[in-house]
């Protein structure tokens, strides 16, 4: 999945040039309108809480790792030389923290819970961008690109390695139910990852729309959803509220796709920092190109026609077009607007406050308006 | 490291046509020669014990890397149909339960403590055979040669996580104690590979003794004795008995390397199964060929020339002659025989009964017997 990273934030009404998909219910009880700035106080604190204890545990590393760890993160440039740091947008911290707190638990006990969480995260794109041959991550070439496959596998090896020993070390009751859940999750994690990389490699008329959203649960939903729950487990909820909250996350994590997908289509250029149609010319099976890809239309066979072939100049306006009059543009919104509004459905079923909810709402909203 | 495999067993006298070694002091109160009768013993129970529970960790994965895992544990072949097995030796597993029963504790409890020590291992096969580019692993293709490189890192991944969820799961007092000293384990053993990757592109005269002993020691070292410390852990057994443990693994786990260095040169190819002098062919910098490179003399200089260039025709008797003749095979044959002099110290610390050593003291023996 995208990361939740530095660029100009964006609401999808600015960002996808076409009607505003129905976002749902709005969150009851709300205080202001949801103008993305209570969730950018929410990520700077869970930033600022979870960033020793992910130092800390970096730092343990041995120094052959540890350098390239240090890279990954931003903490350091490639040649050792200390770097300002660009670790993300803390989006799964938050969300662990948020969590805790929603369900009466005080967020500084499920630190560890977060800063574990961030090192699977951080351990999957190390090895996403190697197998899927990304050359840049948080606008700098990516660990691979530095070091080679070997160092990046490595070191993440070493962080899942990490993640697992912070839960291993810390006190909390909860600890061993949530290492067992973040365990469950990476080898989710890791079948969405493989989905992927199948998929990549088939042909535009050999994809299914329930593959393609299984995969999407998989490698985006899995961690948020975990995340959500590992705050839920540390808060001391009953089963009902770590899977309601988990449900949360994952749903909310679908919403996203959904809408990073739309704006990889059909988003501003100038404001989403990425070369108009990008993902169209590399002919990747997003969700609503699959969408589009499986309708049975006009268009739909014209789009297959084209994404059997690589890109040349020209397609970019007709691909678009097509993606667009199959349906998969109005297809996606749809679908996030009603991820969006499941996600919320569970969480008022664990967290009936709305005070109480308040930070995972703007959590979820934030990450559905964000542009990439 | 090497696997403990299906070879033929042999002792380092038959293997190594030299003087035998000096094995260090023997160990007291053995009953009947160390013929390697009593550790396979062990090593059958001990596969018999925890296949069940690594069966049914890997089977609980995802359909896409289910079928990768399975395959690279020899239960299935590549097109997923079954196939009788062929996870290897159990050895770290056989220390993981000896361990235990030696420090009182009920070996069947660290069942699950011995699967996740499995799992660790067969994760980090499966991903340094695909940067080493291992083309056989168990005498089949290894798992990326068969389905590419990123479905072996994610199986691999996938393996770290089970290992973990095991422990996690796992409701005995000392298990996270366990998951915390595995997770650190993992750490090491990237770190060995690290070292063993960076070395493997440097050239012969720009490697020191120490950094390919350090690497030894985290490659092969650092899970002997870990599995030996998890045994210990599962017993009660107090922080002294588990580091004397450690230390006792990670020494027969280094005797056992220079074991296998010697018998990767000087062994006889009709009973190590690899064809003679593969190693000095591929200018891998094992441990006698360092010693020898290092030593300050006319044959380490002959060796130096020799390792700068690919192997050519003609050179394998050369290149012996130069590693036996810079002191490479006497100094590894001493280390070894001082490792298990250490690795004996050190049990005999932990469990003066030299009765209630004996399963321990097996293994060691058997593991510095092996030929590859």
């Amino acid at each position: 999945m995208g990361e939740f990273m530095t660029e100009t934030q964006q609401s999808p009404l600015s960002a996808v040039e076409g009607p505003r998909p129905d976002q749902g219910p709005a969150p009851v009880g709300r205080h202001g309108p949801p103008d993305g700035q209570e969730a950018a106080v929410i990520l700077e604190r869970a930033r600022a809480s979870v960033d020793p204890e992910l130092r800390r545990a970096v730092e343990s590393l041995p120094a052959s790792t540890r350098r390239i760890a240090l890279y990954h993160f931003g903490w350091q440039h490639a040649d050792g030389t200390p770097a300002a740091g660009n670790p993300g947008k803390a989006i799964r911290p938050a969300l662990v923290l948020a969590a805790a707190g929603a369900l009466g638990g005080h967020r500084t006990t499920a630190v560890r819970a977060a800063a574990a969480v961030e090192l699977v995260h951080n351990f999957t794109l190390l090895h996403d961008d190697v197998m899927d041959r990304d050359a840049t991550r948080r606008h700098r070439p990516t660990a691979w690109a530095v070091f080679g496959d070997a160092d990046a596998v490595l070191a993440g090896d070493s962080l899942q390695a990490l993640a697992h020993r912070l839960l291993a070390d810390d006190p909390h009751p909860a600890s061993s139910a949530a290492a067992a859940r973040l365990a469950s999750c990476v080898v989710e994690l890791c079948a969405g990852q493989h989905a992927d990389t199948v998929m990549e490699r088939r042909g535009p008329d050999d994809i299914t729309l329930d593959e393609v959203l299984a995969m999407a649960e998989a490698k985006t939903g899995a961690l948020l959803g975990c995340a959500c729950a590992l705050g839920a487990l540390y808060a001391g909820a009953d089963e009902a509220e770590v899977e309601a909250l988990d449900a949360f996350g994952r749903e909310a994590g679908l919403a996203f796709q959904f809408i990073d997908d739309v704006i990889g289509i059909w988003g501003d250029p100038t404001r989403t920092g990425k070369p108009a149609g990008a993902d169209l010319m590399a002919r990747k099976k997003s969700l609503p190109v699959v969408a589009a890809l499986t309708a049975d239309t006009q268009a739909a066979a014209e789009l297959t026609e084209l994404y059997r072939l690589p890109y040349r100049d020209g397609d970019l306006e007709r691909t678009i077009l097509a993606v667009e009059r199959a349906g998969g543009r109005d297809w996606a919104q749809t679908q996030a607007a009603d991820r969006m509004a499941r996600a919320l459905d569970h969480l008022s079923c664990a967290v009936p406050d709305p005070e109480a909810a308040g930070g995972l709402l703007s959590l979820a909203e934030y990450v559905t308006r964000r542009s990439e």
